[in-house]
């Protein structure tokens, strides 16, 4: 039986390993691996072993001398600590194209992320369904937070836009932020937020490509 | 006129907020605006005035006392900057629910980035176009590459086959590597790896949300 635990605070670097452990070892799983090793983990996923070790022995106890881990268990383990068994639920705000596209990926569910709706300032689009969600207006978004017990808030609207459309989420009860706007939000004590932005990466790689060096990491 | 730079070495936060500056510009561009202020840019976005100043300097001289900056000159100098003008090819290996999605995906073409094709070893999907592009055997990869001047490989396999995929992509010449499985890959020196996670980001909200405190930024 996997081993309980209570909530722990773990590092960011390792909560963020945490899924590809589990996306990894669902694949061992599925080829019939019943043990497993931090130090094979190590190798095939490029990573340090005493790294992999540390960051398996926060969410689990199962790593025997020997015998390594039971595949069965570190992914019971990994998924209950992530909380994937619980879907949480999240409304996206900005139906453009990023917006549509998050709404149509299915992939999220698998991470226990459900896109409920989206939300836009376009009274052409309501009404709309993609993939099955609904649009609506901004307007309705405190009352569906509440009659649908949201807790994540996904932002997809144009930078100026962002920051009055978190402040929304956040007077709506929301104390999660997915943020994919490129622009710096303000947010009180309490409310998390996680900043995605391709544009970003993107200018990175092009800038590599055309200098030819590594940027320097300072700001 | 907007002015001409040689390549300098930038620092990586300040090139991953240089797209947002060029979005938001377009869009006061769109209103009519002619001069703007690093303030005032700086309070949209949520960001010191300093920094903007700073960041802007960079990669334009245009910034003048009093009248700030000619919104159109800083749009080409960032848009030159950043390369958005002169487009890059790339190609996605790994055509699975990702894969798809990034394909069908039509905002990359604004920053510059023209995804041409996807590579996958499933053979039942070859030939298959998603969003015009077409589905290839990963056994073409080298001569389309070559063939079609690419620049960038974007791997969206399972994370243990992202190190072949990637090796393979150096094999053929590919420098720049936008990642997306969930893995650390092994690259020799002169070759970018940007790595993109959105399942990271997703079990960091998750904790927050969970643990109801922030996580440790330590390893």
């Amino acid at each position: 039986m996997a081993g309980k635990r209570n909530p722990v605070i773990v590092p960011k670097p390792t909560i963020q390993r945490l899924p590809g452990y589990l996306t990894y070892l669902k694949e061992k799983q599925a080829e019939g691996l019943k043990n497993i090793s931090a130090t094979i983990i190590a190798q095939d996923l490029n990573l340090y072993h005493v790294q992999v070790r540390k960051d398996l022995a926060l969410v689990s106890d199962g790593g025997k001398p020997k015998l390594g881990y039971l595949v069965d268990d570190l992914i019971e383990d990994l998924a209950s600590f992530l909380g994937y068994g619980e879907d949480k639920q999240a409304v996206i705000v900005g139906v453009g194209k990023l917006g549509r596209t998050l709404l149509s990926y299915g992939g999220f569910a698998e991470y226990g992320l459900n896109i409920c709706m989206g939300f836009d300032m376009d009274d052409r689009i309501y009404g709309l369904t993609i993939n099955g969600k609904q649009i609506l207006s901004i307007e309705k978004l405190g009352e569906m937070i509440k009659k649908n017990n949201i807790q994540i808030g996904i932002i997809t609207v144009p930078a100026p836009q962002a920051q009055s459309v978190c402040d929304l989420l956040i007077k709506c009860g929301i104390k999660a932020i997915w943020n994919f706007a490129p622009v710096h939000l303000k947010t009180p004590d309490g409310i998390i937020v996680q900043n995605e932005n391709m544009a970003a990466s993107l200018a990175v790689l092009s800038n590599e490509l055309r200098v030819g060096v590594k940027t320097s990491e300072d700001d």
